[in-house]
């Protein structure tokens, strides 16, 4: 009989998720999953409560006895944060302990030292449940897929960013009402930044591509806009054109290194991440060989999360020698933004007079730029407070590089009857 | 470094690719595939033919040559067809050689008595490409997602059919035209009845229980409905009610056993396998703690499969021990169809005249059947060659047990004006 010992650092709603999981777990027949500890302050919480009434003697007073106790061969971190959790690990891998934690912030910023110190130390870093919940992805990617040459990976990481992006789009919701909505029904937080402006996707990004190109880059290095520009008229254009807009997370790998980015997209109605609604998950991984396989779930919950937890559990229970990292590309250079191509569609709001369009056209003419498709909607025309004609419409241009339309916009974004910079969606050509 | 010796029998389409598959894998710094042997009567073959001018060293003259080469140390089966593979992979298993095959059709049949045999000799015996194609489905089932205590199962394992259904919905096509049509694209064989009557997907579910409950049942003991009895008019209904019809293999675990079936069945649009069109492949699985996850990818071709089939390969690399057999359940019970809970709708093909309708909720009445929806269309009335009028119609029962459907179905088929019996259409409750 195989066993293994876990103690839960930080026992909230993931945290007793994964005691439940454990619990429900002890029925394997030769191998088997031991609570053996607890660390966490606020023992009258209402996730910790009962179990500190009914099981006192699981509690450590701090985090030293904790790392102390040498019955634990693994530590499960659900604390969150970045400073404590981050010397709480350092110091549980420096002393032999295995560690597994859902904190995919500390992993995206902070992963590169403390993978080396897991690694120098033969012990098990493992981050399952930080990066799409239930999706098993990381599973797939390191034990399966690497075999497979994978050349590319897009994915739906954010479930809150998802959600509203459906509301916009299915009922027609402004972005402030579409939020609003998430927070109440709990899909998003009262501080919605991380999600909105995309963060918490680039986070995971930082982690798959680890994953894939064995380098961690830093979030920074990762091209990053959120969706709290998005307008209803963004997606009644995209519609028109047989699009949905999802906020996506790409990393393609080219012969000269990566295109890396997190950015709203349009997408085809036909290919499956534009069928994902809600605040559901989705990833595809493109190999060589075999053709797309998407992996779909939910990203987020405390069960799905705990769920994720305990299979880096069981991973560890049956393997208890570290795996090796990832294969590491030898250099990844980030094609810049400028460099990539894509069709793109941009969105003008425009005090309207005649001569726009062919001012609009000339300097596109100057540029090179092909027009792929133009259209004004009446909806998209009003009078505004001085009585002017305001219409916002959209223009698709040929696909090209990204640079050259930005060098057309600098000098469109200057005209006087410009009411606002042009929005700028872009599909993957 | 680790090598593997491996010899193909079977150099066709899959064979040729895993050949492929494996020359690009050659540069692992750990690890190395050697293709060591092929075994292929027909050397002139299109896909065998300049391998052979090249390397004809590779060949075997027969099976017992190859079976007698002690450097090859794993077959891949690519043969198909049941008696020679059969007792190929039983000697290769009987003289210490690890065997990977993608003949779903033989592991279905004979996989209770190759799995024990394997066992016995301690080798492994995988069938990854078996299943679905490039989705790793049996490799999340096997190594990850057994951990989460598997509820059920739901798949589309057959790219033919779901072609042949979307191509009906979407372009109102007949059952024969779409089927003509995929013959013509290769999505369907000359002899298309191993898809078409679903035996195809049979066997994959039969595979697929293996995995989930470690017993093998035979393909007869699960109820099976192909798709050839479906009409355009199923698919209006269908669409009326938000529904879209597909082919689907179901396990589902519960108290007393097992649901398990391969039946075309109505789905909510918005479910994930609904959005499923054209030759994909899709799997759902259910836990108890995570939420539903969903796999989607080709099912088919020659690179993917080789693919699959080159991830067993690098499984054995790693792994030379073979993995113990999935847990087994104790017992299997199949839960007759007759007893299980679904939503009924019902397609009546009449000679029309007053007093269908009355006669036929007379009968509803007195099984205690509730009537949920009705729907006759004015495009489903026709004249038939005797002048008579001729109307299909749907009607739709509340979730009840199939027997008590059945029996007023009874009934009702031998009443006068029923042109056909009633088709039966399914929706999972």
């Amino acid at each position: 009989m195989t066993t293994l010992n876990v103690a839960i650092a930080g026992y909230g709603t993931i945290g007793s998720g994964v005691a439940h999981v454990i619990s429900q777990h002890g029925e394997h027949p030769d191998a088997k999953i031991n609570l053996v500890g607890i660390l966490e302050k606020d023992t009258q919480g209402v996730f910790v409560r009962s179990m500190f009434e009914q099981n006192p003697e699981l509690f450590y007073e701090n985090s030293e006895q904790l790392l102390e106790d040498k019955q634990v061969d693994v530590i499960v971190e659900t604390i969150g944060g970045k400073d404590f959790a981050r010397e709480l690990i350092t110091n549980a891998l420096q002393r032999g302990k295995h560690v597994i934690t859902a904190n995919k912030d500390l992993i995206a910023v902070h992963g590169s030292e403390l993978t080396k110190i897991a690694r120098k130390n033969g012990r098990h870093l493992l981050f399952e449940a930080a990066v799409a919940g239930a999706i098993p992805v990381l599973r797939l990617l390191k034990d399966y897929l690497q075999v497979r040459d994978i050349q590319g990976i897009q994915g739906i990481l954010n479930g809150t960013t998802n959600y509203i992006l459906s509301e916009m789009e299915s009922n027609d919701l402004s972005f402030e009402k579409a939020l609003s909505q998430a927070q109440e029904l709990g899909f998003a937080e009262a501080d919605p930044t991380n999600d909105i402006k995309g963060f918490d996707a680039r986070y995971k990004l930082v982690i798959l591509t680890y994953l894939i190109t064995g380098q961690w880059l830093t979030p920074e290095q990762i091209t990053l806009e959120g969706i709290d520009h998005l307008e209803l008229a963004d997606f009644e254009y995209a519609e028109r054109m047989g699009r949905h807009i999802k906020l996506v997370a790409n990393l393609r790998l080219i012969e000269k290194g990566a295109q890396v980015y997190v950015l709203p997209l349009m997408i085809k109605k036909d290919d499956m991440l534009a069928k994902i609604s809600g605040s559901t998950n989705a990833v595809t991984l493109s190999g060589k060989f075999s053709e797309d396989i998407t992996l779909i779930g939910k990203g987020a919950g405390s069960l799905p999360t705990a769920s994720a937890i305990v299979s880096d559990l069981n991973k560890v229970l049956r393997h208890p020698e570290p795996f090796p990292p990832p294969p590491t590309t030898e250099k990844l250079e980030i094609e810049p933004l400028e460099d990539i191509r894509f069709r793109h569609t941009l969105r003008f709001e425009v005090r309207d007079h005649p001569g726009i369009f062919g001012h609009i056209g000339g300097i596109f003419e100057r540029h090179s730029i092909n027009i792929y498709a133009l259209e004004q909607l009446p909806q998209y025309h009003r009078i505004g407070k001085e009585g002017e004609e305001i219409v916002i419409f959209t223009l698709t241009v040929q696909d090209c590089q990204e640079g050259l339309v930005l060098r057309a916009l600098k000098e469109i974004n200057q005209a006087e009857y410009m009411l606002k910079p042009v929005v700028l969606l872009r599909e993957i050509v």
